[in-house]
């Protein structure tokens, strides 16, 4: 196949990878498409260890980094205010709310903190450039081919130390002004990613989102995010003008990936209705598996979700201690349990290599192509 | 162009207009597409009026009409309570936030209500079997092709007419297992209307809506709605597996809808994120252009929408008294209006006769379809 970002970036297919799992990125970007890990909740030793091993894995093909940088976030004023400044921010009632959710599921508090010197496997979600700024110098240091940013235009000083190192950037945009912004600020590649996506996302969706894109940021090229884990809703994107998929979901539930038992279960049972938009977990519209925790936070009662990084602050350990006590037989901890996750999870009905998704993806994806060849030329 | 649809109707293009303007019903059947006259709101007389019309317009082409038929309503356990009945069943304090909404924006009551015998221009929703028979039989009389009913499956005695009669039923859906509901009720077309779409939509985008409503329902042809106004959206909704698309958004900028000067003027200004969905206007979520009307009805102090038919029988008068005082220089009301719109509106800039939408649509369909092609035969 040919499009503009498979010339871009020397692949065969243009389906990107988004994975927090660094198996999922090599298994993608040697399967001939692109693997993007996702790293915003990485320490710096756990980038540099990941990174060293999907090179070891992928020997030479191209791969790329994702990374979070919002333009706004509560005590950004301050310069980057310190985390137990932060704190203080938080109200006692959230606390209070959150504490009395997880005490009617019966989870109960983590264990002790590890001793200092014993990092905690994730670092939780750091939103500011201070804490980018070590992660960043990692990926600088191997051989990615692309960064990718979500959450606001990536600044200036980014793109330039990008493109001095031949390294592509893209960037996620949820409306048109967004996108815009996004190419102003020299963005090679932006992704249009439409309100059916999983995590972050806005209220547009991919079949509406694509078309104005690609027309307001031509010739940059765009690719479509949101809604596409088949070959079928590929086909759609190439047609809707995009020069590639950028896909998430889909690998949540592949043999390569890190998810757990009880949410892998839970994906492969859930419909399309079965997700839902939430702010209760980073303080900005999430899509994610509907569960006790997002009821709870939409009931009346609820105090309504903070700024971020505040909300996040407020819910990232109680998240831990839900996911960690989930896997207890006989745990209604699970029932707490919302991954993030887009619309197609009704789509996910079984588990298969990484791999494999790619490959059957590019055969749907003909064969879609033949039917619609097949309907224009009859006359 | 041949799929299943172009074949049951015998059609040139399967492009399905749904429109409450007969003169779009006529021009877009008259392109070679589909037109379905939106028939909810007409009277028995105004809807024999608009089919005579129509066929003497099309010389036996083929077009349909659309009614709405939910199978649950407040009232419906009594075997279709009157009107009168029903009205005692809204709050005065539902009364009271809606009177203070327009006294704000300076709305006078109606002018006094025409004699008896003199018949209102439309007769406002009807959503009860009662209701719709005679609508139903006035359309039976006519050489219409196919009956479109939105909101639940079409009830046994209704499909059974029409297949007698050789009249094809089709019915949206917004989920799988309506769509499965829908077939099950004897419907020959399933319409996988994703949220994007204007009106009465659930939450699912078209995007992973149709492919999963396609391998539900096969062989039963599908139509994609929902954020489809334009050639790239149709290509993409033949690859996502649909025999057709269902557009009702783009036909109310062209230059045969009724809409007003003041409607029509918001539309062509709007950008895709200026639509929301709201209970306020049906009591069932409706997507529409946001105004001051909807952002009042999300507001805290806002009473929670009431249900069908309670919610129209409370907005539809106030909402006629909007529209019909917002074309006055200088009004405040038509920031008030609420047109029922898709995401589609950020992409209706220009105002085109309804036939060049259709021949445009075939066009960019083929140029949308030649890049995708040259994607994959380039290697």
């Amino acid at each position: 196949m040919k499009t503009p970002v498979t010339e871009m970036l020397s692949i065969e297919y243009p389906i990107f990878a988004f994975s927090h799992c660094r198996d999922v990125v090599a298994a993608v970007t040697n399967a001939g498409g692109f693997g993007v890990l996702g790293a915003v909740a990485h320490t710096p030793e756990e980038l540099e260890t990941d990174l060293t091993w999907i090179e070891e894995q992928t020997h030479g093909r191209p791969y790329g980094v994702d990374l979070l940088m919002p333009k706004k976030y509560a005590g950004a004023d301050k310069g980057g205010a310190q985390r137990t400044e932060l704190r203080t921010m938080i109200p006692d009632g959230h606390r209070a709310f959150l504490e009395g959710l997880l005490e009617r599921y019966d989870v109960p508090p983590l264990p002790p903190a590890p001793r200092s010197g014993d990092a905690p496997k994730r670092a939780g979600l750091q939103v500011d450039g201070k804490s980018m700024a070590p992660l960043i110098d990692v990926a600088f240091r191997h051989d990615i081919r692309l960064l990718a940013s979500a959450l606001g235009a990536p600044p200036p000083w980014l793109v330039e130390q990008a493109h001095r190192r031949g390294v592509v950037v893209a960037a996620l945009a949820g409306r048109v002004k967004h996108a815009l912004a996004q190419v102003e600020a020299g963005v090679d590649i932006v992704i249009a990613q439409g309100t059916e996506a999983g995590g972050h996302t806005g209220e547009i969706s991919t079949m509406v989102l694509v078309p104005q894109v690609v027309d307001a940021v031509a010739p940059v090229p765009v690719l479509a995010a949101g809604g596409i884990a088949n070959g079928r809703q590929m086909a759609a994107s190439l047609a809707l003008g995009a020069a590639g998929v950028w896909c998430g979901s889909v690998w949540l539930t592949t043999h390569e990936a890190e998810t757990s038992q009880a949410v892998r279960a839970r994906m492969l049972a859930a419909n399309s209705e079965d997700t839902t938009r939430t702010r209760s977990f980073t303080g900005k519209p999430c899509r994610v598996l509907r569960s006790e925790w997002t009821d709870a936070w939409e009931a009346p009662d609820a105090p309504a979700p903070l700024p971020m990084p505040l909300q996040s602050m407020l819910s990232d350990r109680p998240r831990r201690r839900v996911e960690a006590i989930s896997e207890r037989p006989g745990s209604r901890a699970a029932e707490l349990l919302s991954p993030f996750i887009g619309q197609v999870v009704g789509q996910m009905n079984t588990v298969r290599p990484a791999r494999r998704v790619v490959l059957d993806m590019v055969e749907e994806l003909a064969d879609a192509w033949q039917g619609v060849d097949d309907a224009l030329s009859a006359d």
